[in-house]
């Protein structure tokens, strides 16, 4: 459903907006504390609400946006906001967090890169953390949380003995990491497209030019957002996050910052490259209509002289000559020798 | 009558500045409470002046500028200021929100597509939010308000139990997800013209890239003011806007940002397409001017050797010889066929 | 006189600095309350003095700055500051405002279309506002401030019953509304340009597109500064400037942004007219280009043909046959169709 | 010595950056008064050092950085660190104002144009503001304050009843004053170019163009940062500055906001000049290029139908008519009025 | 090891980010006070830890960053926190500064020129100021730091009587002031390629053109975030700075200002040499293309002449004609003369 689908109906009307995914949608749970760990798979959604009120630490997982009926038991049973709710649905917004008092929600996007090399896909993934639970929604279902999930299985895992907003910046941290891969996807393919442009002439090459061009742009409005979302989470005064995560949230900061410097540079730099790849067309075409013209120049002027001899007129000394036939062809061969140095010598040849 | 027409008038002579239309004023209120709805289709202005002063809420929509009397008797009866009264009725400034103390006044644009899908007109609307009314001022009739109207008269609807300043909320969001349609008209016309720029080179994609470049541009300059218009809204102490509406109002305020964001990406992007046209053009001219220099350069050496075997000279060898002819014409075909080669090597064929 | 004459002399040395005009030096004085007005042509500069200090209210207006002891001898009766008088005779310098306590001092510059539509005449007014009075001074006599005489003369006008600084958002509002002159000139040129540009292909049109863009670059120069005039007009707490007069200067301001406005969007949109005509000269000249080359093209290899034949062989079989002068003719019409076939289908004529 | 020459040199050793001048070093001094003025020049540097403590107010100017030994005593005597001194001997760094407690200094760049009216030659100017006097130092000995040095001598002068912080604002504005003379040099150069811009096709105004944009951007970059140099001298509450002179420094840092106002005007509008200069190259090649392809189109098919006639076939009907030869001049004297009208029409000629 | 290769380790896990370089690791320490100075090449990692609670102050330097065990028994014994270490081992993010309460971290990159004065090479360089220590950490050795270490053997250096504030000025400075040595690199091949962009046409002068550009980019993006770090030195109240060493870096602050100001007018003119090298291609090739053109349009018709007399009309008066050879051949001998003067006349010759 797009989102001009959506005016005209009240606020608060819960639908989802955006690609929507086939799969089904799945609530993983993993509960946790110094002491023990767990990881449930909720087969109703019910069963997940328990972990709300536990003392324990817990961070729940929601895939896929389909089942609006799941995201309304949610919202009812972890009392979250109706336009937050809309908001988790709506996978068409930029990157946000608002505070609301009990809770805080992020919504930021995922990156990654097509299996071709050559695309950018984008995941939304909300998050909601309250006093002692996360809550996290995930369009489609990836591996990009299983090392963490791994990890904190083992008992010395820091986020273990920490309090909650430090599993935040671990997602958080998880998410802005696998960024770099896609502006090092960029870089790779800016290097290609360097090396190759002066060389191609094609169309194809000038269509990964502005492909790659309107991703790094599209990457950029993706993550620049979320450096004011991060600095929000570090700055402000929001109780939920302690003053030890704090540091942690400004490495991560601190990566959003070099990610969007390195975007810029490869947008400034992007330019250059279509100006080489048109300079290189441009001269092609040159070096091509430059020997074919120099060729008709050598001949016309030969061809003229051809003409002289095949008028018809009734006196023309020359015609009875000898050797004229011979001396024309030896003055034909001295022109073209002289024109072909000449050129040579002007280095247009 | 345009703007320049009113320079030298005294401050506070009502004139409508912009495109009249012809359609009659139009008053209809609608008159609410939590327990009651009520519609009126007011015949005499007067009519109306009664809910300024009536307990329940009231939506009062003016439709039509053109009796400037009837703008007059309104002012007169709500109180408002001439300064006021004189932008309701120019509709060429900018969207501005001014707060009267006793009543805000809100100007902005309602945007459209018109049918042929290719052009976008705008319309202005006028809010003053008193403390129990809201006056709107629209030029033209249209439907956008219709499905907010019919939600109203449903006990449950949100408006019914909020205070007027929900109400107003509730104009601004409709308007504001009207835009959408417009952006992703744009969004559909730029995905066409992508397409074909590189193949298209009649002066039709050019105008069309151009216009778009501009509606861009203009759209823009629409939305952009309205968000210091939303954010004055939703940031300062005005004190018609009550806490609970604020966090409403921050969602329309989001959404205008993000209006505002894809409205800049696409300035960058059509740029691109810009390029991409002209390359096009240049390209298919370049293909051209290659194929038929070819043509020339290949029949210009064949020509001269029948310009030489064409002068009159008494003595000619070749002539006499009983091969002479076909030997020539072996030598031709086999320049013929180098030079096609060379080409194809050279892949300027 | 130019500005660098100036180099050099004291600081205090009163100099005209800007084009001279040659019109005489010509005093009045609006001298006004709520119950009378009178309207005085002064002889001597001295008559002008008396209304510094009478209780009602005067406007007094000097034209023409040629005359330096005059604007002198002003400066010593109304105990003006020697910038001050500099700044009202160096008509080269940005509008700005300055506060000296006892008066404020504002300049600005008044903006005209030239009679042939084409050019933009600018003309400095130096405003000086006291407690009861106001100077002003223009370089030419002009009749923009007429309607406003004219009206104050009107008992109800509302400047004869407000205080001194709401004459001076009346100056003020009758020059920035004669501005909207200026960018509807612009505007209805750039409408013809951009008509135009694409099918043109004279210098002509492309001195216009400079001319205006240039235009366009010095009137926002003009005009920008004046909004921090204006500005601090009404934001800062100057004592001159009462509550009830801020809101009308708000609505001048709003007037300025506006323009400025304006002013962006036609400076983004001249770059497009450019391109529209440097686009329009290259296609027009491709369009020609492409046909010459095409009617060569066509002769080249016919004129090959009768070359062959026009070869003095002793034995041509084709030469002898009866109908081999008209089998060539047919082979030649066959290929000169050929030929015009495929640039049709081509498209390339 | 470069400045990369004094990398590794300890932070405190003097060395002079910047081209080296060979002039010698000069020392002169004004010690004035309301009462006195006397006119100095110091045969040893340590003749200066009396007027350090006297109570008359002093100007010691020192011309030439050559002799470091010079520069050292002096910031002996007058107590100067040794940053400061470093700073007076760099001529390569930008403009700036250092608040030293005891005394502020002041760095900054005097412009000027070369004899040809083509270059625009720098030298920098460090001023250091005592108490009673103020030290001036200049790579070379020129003439742009002589004029103030007269007038100094006239016991009416304003500087003589003032304090030492108006001399330090009559050096800043006689320095300012200057720097018109650049930018009014860079206009009529620009108006020239832009009369010649469409014309030329030649190097020499492509070098031109160039350079008038380099040098925009780099007396922009000189001037520029001398506006927070200004800007701090007027806001600070520096105490060396009095309230009164305050007034004269707004004069100055209105200068320097109109000076780059004007720059940044110049730069806006030099690449249009760049854009007429590199049409008019084109417009020129494009109309050879098109009399020339012309001239070729017309001939080609007049030589075509002579070589139809030159062939040798022994079966030509046309060839034994009386009058064939004068037909076909006819002809191609029809084909050639044909092809001057058609191109005449087309306006191509 | 690339960044992407980090992605999914747990935060704390210290891996090396960058071009690994293969040499030893080596630490050598400068423990000094006023009275002594004293050098040590440190065997083992742990003889570096008693300098760390000496009284005397310590500069140690760590170089190469290859063996991560040392970098961690370094962090345990001077306590740093672990997000500090990564930062020192990964080489690739921006230059930062972060206050650790007990110790600040600054991060930076020093930069060289390669041998054959083309390339530019960036190496990190991360300090940790303690109390009475600093740690240095190098990727490879350099002699950059020689010249300082030298003259801290001098019981009068500066250095060796202040705090230990002032010696992480000295290096910040020694650090700065090589990047002159790169904006001077920069600034020589700039003067170079302008002299040859208009003339040269090979793709060389291009690539370098692109090459220079990068650079200026990169080597802008490195020294820009520097400002910020050394701004926070300045401007913070961060105890470990002394007020009497602020003044100095004030000073590597200005270096850094005109650095950035230098890079920022190199970035703003190379767009304009591509300008001169476009032009200059594209000249050269028109001349070229022109002056073939003219050959070809002055044979044409000559040629035409001849095809007229080798037309085989049995009743051509001209032919029989005793002088009409002779008489055609100064006709086209006049056209032949004629057109070059009309050429010559035009300037296309």
């Amino acid at each position: 459903m797009s989102y001009t689908k959506k005016a005209g109906l009240p606020p608060g009307t819960l639908v989802h907006i955006g690609n929507k995914h086939t799969n089904e949608t799945k609530i993983s749970v993993i509960d946790y504390s110094a002491e023990h760990v767990q990881r449930i798979e909720c087969k109703n959604v019910e069963d997940c609400f328990v972990y709300k009120d536990t003392e324990s630490l817990s961070w729940i997982n929601i895939t896929s946006l389909n089942d609006i009926s799941i995201i309304e038991k949610i919202g009812a049973a972890f009392n979250l906001h109706h336009l937050l709710l809309e908001d988790v649905l709506n996978t068409q917004h930029r990157p946000k967090l608002e505070d609301f008092d009990d809770y805080i929600f992020i919504s930021l996007k995922m990156l990654g890169v097509t299996k071709d090399g050559k695309g950018i896909v984008s995941e939304q993934v909300s998050l909601v953390l309250g006093s002692t639970w996360i809550l996290s929604f995930q369009e489609i279902e990836g591996d990009v949380f299983n090392p963490l999930r791994v990890r904190m299985e083992n008992i010395k895992s820091a986020a273990r003995n920490k309090h909650i907003d430090y599993l935040l910046y671990r997602i958080l941290d998880t998410i802005v990491d696998n960024y770099f891969f896609v502006t090092e996807n960029i870089s790779d393919r800016f290097l290609k497209l360097e090396e190759t442009a002066l060389k191609a002439s094609d169309g194809n090459t000038l269509n990964e030019i502005q492909r790659l061009k309107r991703q790094i742009i599209q990457v950029r409005k993706t993550i620049s957002p979320l450096r004011d979302v991060v600095s929000t989470l570090q700055k402000d005064e929001l109780e939920v996050i302690s003053a030890e995560t704090n540091r942690y949230i400004k490495d991560v900061y601190d990566h959003l910052i070099q990610l969007i410097d390195t975007l810029d540079t490869q947008r400034d730099l992007v330019g250059g490259i279509m100006e080489l790849y048109l300079t290189g067309v441009s001269n092609k075409m040159n070096q091509v209509m430059q020997l074919l013209t120099i060729i008709s120049t050598i001949f016309i002027p030969l061809t003229f002289i051809a003409g002289i001899y095949g008028m018809n007129f009734t006196y023309m000394p020359e015609l009875q000559s000898r050797y004229g036939y011979f001396i024309v062809w030896g003055v034909m061969i001295a022109i073209f020798i002289v024109m072909i140095m000449f050129f040579k010598r002007k280095k247009w040849l």
